[in-house]
């Protein structure tokens, strides 16, 4: 079976009408809604859904095309970094699939929606026609309101749609990705020096593993210092290791760790290594796992 | 859904004939089959399959009545203990039933079995009618051969069927238990003589983990040392902690620990403790792993 994830993020987090329209649009679709979070700091919100690619690229389209409809940048705000109503569209192939397939979807999607829409479309991640466009956060330097005059620069043709600002809807990039992990982990001090310290020693822009991005911070709410990590490819930098270098370099300021958040979903595959390495089983694979051969409920 | 698993263990493991034979027996049956095992040296076969209860008793019924076809007690050697042509056979509750169910099952099903072919059985573990019975080592103690003589004795009243022995058959026992998950811990050791202290530490019967049980071996043909332990609840004695406390014994002699081996299956939620605790992730659930929701192929 081919199985493919997508995880639009839309600029509106506050109505929870909103929301409803979503889920009311992929009901008409055969996939299956994972989770649906909004965010009213960040004015965000994101949709997890999956099924047959066909399926999941028409979906998609039409959750996208409500949120236009629903969305007017001219007016948004929110904490979170953001360049347009259907602000990112990232497509994760996650059974039966390569990422090649993925990214062909991918492409094939940004390129009808934007000509569909009249919005210009960014290529990112494993879609991206440039290396200088891997990163969503160098494609959305400047954001909504700096985006008339990015679209000026001859870096940065759009790969898809027009060269000029839809003023109602901003800018969309659409991606293809592994499963992405996020995993805080929450750190005994209150010193917040210290988290930012380990995470620049812990991720690739800081000299550490190559597949990390950490920021430190305090989480006001709960009374936490965390270093709050996404790990981009599980396969070559697994959870394990990105947590034990964390502890290691917090034992430097005679930190320990009080646990860790594993936000969202993970694949299995990404919990075959953690078991193999700290039970020290060779080669362990979820197909010793009973339930590999029990359909879910 | 309601899922029973059925692990019956036949005397016969040297014709590749006899698991043909069960194979197509099962064949007949809505289950499905997970694994068949066969061992030379202990002249034994298991055979795990599973599905909904009233199809798996069924099938186990079909499997038992053509193993005692086939198998001859009066002429059967092999090194596993053995009391019986049908062996053991146990239930295992694994998504959706209680214990109590399937210990109803395993009971109805043996009363029907020891009628149907009259052999004596005995209902062990779970199942168990009185707690002198639950161990099953101790309803084998003195095997097949010791059985027409333990039948004589006002301590061993079947549970049902004759109370004398079938001499081509032997007797049986059935069962109900959790699913039951066997780890080898390999030694950075040729003595076996640490393996077998290490062993007895970490066993209940040694004064250790309630649900451990545990013995220090060499297996000659793959050059290892091991403790070979089968821990009976993972819920209450966690793979983790039998493990840690391995290295924790085998510290004492300057020994470290070269791997583990998983035998077998074992259910996520037997995982669900080792990432939570290593991985220090309070509360971890499978219901975090996109698998939980995406039908095996």
């Amino acid at each position: 079976m081919r199985i493919l994830q997508c995880v639009p993020n839309f600029s509106e987090g506050r109505s929870p009408s909103f929301v409803r329209e979503l889920t009311t649009v992929l009901a008409q679709f055969p996939v299956k809604l994972l989770d649906v979070s909004m965010n009213k700091d960040h004015n965000r919100a994101d949709v997890t859904f999956f099924g047959a690619p066909d399926a999941v690229e028409a979906a998609a389209m039409a959750l996208a095309g409500r949120a236009l409809e629903l969305i007017d940048m001219r007016t948004h705000k929110g904490s979170h970094p953001r360049m347009g109503a259907v602000d990112v569209v990232p497509f994760v192939p996650l059974r039966g699939m390569t990422m090649a397939e993925a990214v062909e979807i991918a492409r094939h999607f940004g390129r009808t929606f934007a000509e569909k829409h009249q919005i210009p479309v960014f290529f990112y991640e494993e879609a991206c026609t440039t290396e200088a466009r891997r990163s969503l956060a160098d494609i959305r330097r400047g954001e909504y309101e700096g985006m008339r005059r990015k679209l000026q620069d001859p870096a940065w043709i759009v790969d898809a749609g027009p060269q000029t600002l839809n003023e109602k809807s901003g800018v969309t990039a659409v991606g293809a990705r592994m499963p992405l992990i996020a995993v805080n982990v929450n750190l005994h001090t209150q010193d917040v020096e210290i988290a930012k310290k380990i995470a620049d020693a812990v991720r690739h822009a800081g000299g550490g593993l190559r597949f990390v991005r950490a920021i430190g911070l305090r989480v006001e709410d709960k009374g936490i210092t965390q270093v709050s990590m996404n790990l981009m490819n599980y396969h070559k930098t697994p959870i394990h290791r990105a947590v034990e270098l964390v502890k290691i370099e917090a034992a430097r300021y005679g930190v320990s760790v009080k646990g860790c958040d594993l936000v969202g979903m993970i694949p299995i595959e990404a919990l075959e290594e953690v078991v193999s390495y700290y039970l020290q089983i060779p080669g362990f694979t979820s197909k010793q796992i009973i339930e590999y051969y029990i359909p879910p409920d």
